[in-house]
């Protein structure tokens, strides 16, 4: 009997879920029931992080508890920036923020257990503490001060505040707070997936998230929006463009980064949101390059797309390199800006994951040598 | 159209392998084709390491190679030792050890790269490595001096030396080897399974490694060897076995550590393993207690399970719980003693992920609310 084998796990539904819906024909995307358009146009960050931790958006008297609950946990224990301190400046951030929620785990005395109420602790101090360390190892490999987080603020605005050092502006707080939103949650993509599958070991929380935060870091997943940028910075040009992408497309596994995606088969509905605030932002700063830049690349994929047969039409990271870019946002945080607003969503999938758990032991198929002889090591 | 849901990914075949095969129902292991029974009693753990990594076991020249590759990168970085300075002493180990390879991927200038050569190189590291920071732990916790290693020393002494501060017998290196050969592979358990998926982004080996720990750390999974340790001494004597058994399985989930295996049906070959070391040890340390408690254990669980109709035989974390216990190693250590060697089949599995790579990427399915309307805050 030949064994079905299913690489990449494609198709295969590890579980139930009340967390997000993906609808890949028609690009649509819901948290919870409520559309990402809607609530990226008309929540904050933090309703969100509500609403996927609980059954519904908070009202006010919820979400100002909610606020009030997060507030002192924007403080970051002094070990987690001498780490940083240790650390050469070339270092990638993502092994920074990685080595951070690790460090985080062996400091809290409380730490192993997975009921409702440990795991609700641990989010809320990691929902504060990514936006912290996040900006302070900006600021540590660079050679600045670490500025303590101000708890009034939002996780937008304080994230935006501990980076900079000077309190931003409304207009880039909401465009900060909207790329929040609609990078909270995505179903069991590769990093939500990975920490399922640690805590399905019943391991703590700290380590299910060390270990997302290890499968994001990867250029297949959430580093992705550095390469977006990586390559409009090496085209340079909105002539070059073309050239670039035909160039890219005619190479052996040749990639453009930015473009398609596992599940969605339309358009990413996150995509079109980005592009909207990436047209916004062009527009106020007078810094339209790189949003011209996307406009072109969108443009002559569906040309060599077509030619092909195929639709590939840009993703979430594809937008929202353009976006960090105007923000003043340097390149390399793009990817732990995406795990300050997905920590969010992990938390939802480690509740769930706890809540009805089987630890995840999958098989691989023999395909080796049987039945060797074991020789001495003078024979061999 | 009803969605099959595997949950546990049990009976998912993720990809094919030639590093190991597991016959659940004739209880075999082997390793690219070697019988365990064999390697453990025949092969050290530097030889199967270099098995694991490579087609076959190496010859004299191939292992002095290997030896000498191995030697300088016993040594650990500064960082570390701080790191573990700055964690309270009560800390579970495997947060320091997971906490260790994340640092370890900050400091290291090439992390990066997954091609053959640098996972190779990046290989080699750990696996000195892992030794010298999990014995490093153990006494910098207990308030002791760092060792540092001797690079003439294999890894099983090496580890024994580093942890006590003297030289370790023949005996206990022996007992070490063949515990860190029974433990260096076994198919795609939860943590070699999140190592691969982790792997699957293209992020770097630290990474998928760091998360790799932070799965085994997981009492479904290594973290079972403390369990059972737990239960003798919570037992005590070899008379109270016969009723702690009765008393814990007659409890809603009740559940005795140490037995059971999602893939063997019969008993595991490294259990019988290690009940022989362990019969051998207790003869000769005089400390027979935990052995004939261990005994008593299995003879009730057979026979509780027999009027339940099941087989239920001890799995590896049994017998190497009561060995580790006569080898004098700190209950809380054997969690990480597993990593020690378990790191040398991680390095495997990652060697195969990245050589032909799919991003993993599963579904859940969606069983909330669909088609919500969003209300303002007020009105909620």
């Amino acid at each position: 009997m030949e064994q079905t084998i299913y690489r990449g796990l494609e198709g295969v539904h590890i579980d139930t879920t009340t967390i997000s819906r993906i609808d890949g024909q028609r690009g649509e995307l819901i948290y919870r029931g409520y559309d990402i358009r809607e609530l990226a146009d008309k929540a904050s960050f933090e309703e969100v992080a509500y609403l996927l931790w609980h059954d519904d958006l908070p009202d006010r008297a919820q979400l100002d508890a909610f606020h009030a609950e997060l507030a002192p946990n924007f403080t970051v224990p002094e070990p987690v920036f001498e780490a940083f301190r240790s650390m050469p400046a070339a270092t990638h951030p993502m092994h920074a923020i990685r080595t951070a929620v690790s460090l985080l785990g062996a400091l809290d005395p409380e730490a192993e257990g997975v009921d409702d109420a440990n795991v609700h602790r641990i989010g809320l101090k990691l929902l504060a503490q990514f936006a912290t360390f996040t900006a302070a190892y900006a600021r540590i490999r660079d050679g600045k001060d670490v500025i303590a987080p101000d708890p009034e603020l939002s996780v937008a605005a304080n994230f935006l505040y501990m980076l900079n050092g000077e309190p931003p502006t409304p207009a880039a707080t909401r465009v900060m707070d909207v790329a929040l939103v609609l990078h909270a949650e995505h179903g069991s993509n590769a990093s939500a997936f990975v920490g399922r599958a640690t805590a399905s070991t019943l391991t703590d929380v700290y380590s299910a998230i060390t270990a997302a935060v290890a499968a994001l870091k990867g250029p297949l997943h959430g580093g992705a929006n550095i390469g977006v940028m990586q390559a409009l910075e090496e085209i340079g040009s909105v002539e070059a463009v073309d050239g670039y992408v035909v160039d890219t497309l005619a190479r052996p596994n040749g990639r453009v980064m930015g473009f398609g995606h596992r599940v969605y088969k339309v358009v990413d509905p996150r995509a079109l949101i980005l592009k909207d605030v990436a047209k916004h932002l062009a527009e106020e700063s007078g810094d339209s390059k790189w949003f011209e830049m996307s406009l072109e690349m969108e443009r002559v994929m569906d040309r060599e797309m077509a030619k092909r047969g195929k639709q590939v039409k840009p993703n979430v990271d594809f937008f929202s390199a353009s976006v960090y870019r105007m923000l003043g946002l340097p390149r390399d945080m793009y990817t732990p800006i995406f795990a300050v607003s997905r920590i969010s969503g992990w938390m939802a999938h480690l509740y769930e994951q706890y809540a009805n758990n089987r630890i995840m032991r999958p098989r691989l198929t023999y395909d080796g040598p049987l039945g060797r002889t074991f020789r001495p090591i003078e024979q061999r």
